[in-house]
């Protein structure tokens, strides 16, 4: 720990490891942690295709230019960041991929019955040990992951395009309420005008709680409008007055560390055998399988 | 059970939700289970606007001439069939809504850190033990939902229509490996043909085991097409020999319905309140609050 506490990136990415592995040694590191600091959290998610990378990339060069250390989770199956590196699709990430103010990790999702990748919420708390000053993680949208993700940030920014006019209908379902901050990316394309201002309208017509959500204009090629967009995010992280998004996600992470601790004595081995033994051929119910042996 | 093996209806509803609310009854009902019979397992999942609902009414009246009993679980939340009822909006259903020969439920997805809705597998155990002969799950693509459907379902249909051509990047990444069938809907608009043969030489491009997947041209709105969906549905059927599949999901079913079982006795207000009191303010580590109380 004291590692990590002292900026080693080393120490961190071998941390992260650990804990996303399920060791003693990541156990023990998270009891470890001490208080954390108040670190902005940014979910960034958007359809394949809507440039988030190019965005973020943008966003870290802006962030650097601020001295600040950047952390980045990458979630997005999708996304040159998660494998950039596997696939040596490195041109965008050329700048900050060597630099020392700069951790990008990528983390799996979850199999079959799952969702967002489990240790998200550790990997954040040693991203904030580590004294990261601002944290991104990025995902793929739209589906259930954004809910999940809007769970974890402080602040959700969703990435649209001119040509995402046709999911308006979408939209409105169910980004909607998901969404802290609207970025219509590749603003120069055309019809980028006409989406901005619908987005616009829908936005107001919208208002909840006291946040209109903002919608702001990029071209994260060329990194116009970032600086909006930081600014964008900062004033949404200034008007968060309530606990509560937190206090649901600390009992759900509270209830996955129970349900870990309390299953890991199951020997999966094992359990596959009972099961290719018993259940598939029918010799067994499931469920009654699971009521009497475990 | 008995009610629910002859048939009723209102018994099978009412089983689904002691399951879906975690009731002791629930968990007898299961436990009670004969010994199922093999009916088809249909996912079919989509971005919103690409006409799933349209697509599976048609098929459900396809299914109906052909006298089967046609059980629909809806986990789309942007889906008129999960809203339906609630909304007025009835105007496509109209139909099958009160045929005695469907059964639709709508079934809600779990909040933040979940993913689908976590009984999705006991409902459709609970649709097999009432006999019915086809049972189709629609959820939401494009995302983390389908890789989850295709681990539920025997075969999973992706539907797009021509606009999706965008979208073909994302195509090859994520859904090709998830596709049993592809259905292009709305084939009768602009640039169907092109965006058809594009998918047909993808497809042909990736075959793996020794499945092509197949691509079909509907029109939802007429039912053109839906006896070729329901063909090659069938053909992708009689082509699976392997149980790896249905091992997986078993695994994972019987991982969860252990890590409930172990968690059953966890009181939440409870927990509410430590994590209020103890864990906001940084008053005691999460990780260790877990370990030493749980």
């Amino acid at each position: 720990m004291a590692e990590i506490l002292d900026g080693s990136t080393k120490a961190l990415a071998k941390g992260i490891s650990l804990v996303e592995n399920y060791k003693a040694e990541g156990i023990q590191l998270l009891s470890n942690l001490p208080k954390l600091p108040a670190v902005p959290v940014v979910g960034i998610t958007g359809s394949p295709g809507a440039g988030k990378s190019t965005l973020i990339n943008a966003l870290i060069g802006f962030l650097l230019q601020k001295k600040m250390k950047v952390g980045i989770i990458a979630v997005d199956p999708t996304s040159p960041f998660s494998h950039g590196s596997l696939l040596g699709d490195r041109i965008r990430m050329n700048d900050h991929f060597t630099n020392p103010s700069v951790f990008i990790r990528s983390m799996a999702t979850r199999g079959s019955l799952g969702g967002l990748s489990p240790k998200i919420v550790e990997a954040v708390d040693l991203l904030k040990a580590a004294k990261f000053d601002y944290i991104i993680i990025e995902t793929v949208g739209v589906g259930q992951s954004e809910v999940e993700i809007a769970s974890l940030a402080d602040t959700t920014v969703v990435v649209l395009v001119p040509e995402s006019g046709d999911e308006v209908q979408n939209i409105k379902s169910g980004v909607m309420e998901t969404a802290d901050v609207f970025v219509v990316n590749k603003a120069d394309r055309p019809g980028a005008d006409a989406f901005f201002n619908t987005l616009k309208s829908l936005v107001h017509s919208k208002i909840n709680s006291n946040w209109e959500t903002p919608v702001v204009k990029t071209v994260a090629d060329t990194a116009d409008g970032i600086d909006e967009l930081f600014a964008a995010i900062q004033s949404h992280r200034n008007s968060i007055h309530s606990n509560e998004k937190k206090i649901k996600l600390l009992i759900e992470k509270a209830l996955q560390l129970i349900r870990e601790k309390r299953t890991a004595d199951v020997d999966f081995d094992k359990l596959r055998t009972q099961i290719e033994n018993e259940i598939v051929g029918g010799k067994q119910n499931l469920y009654t399988f699971v009521q009497t042996n475990y």
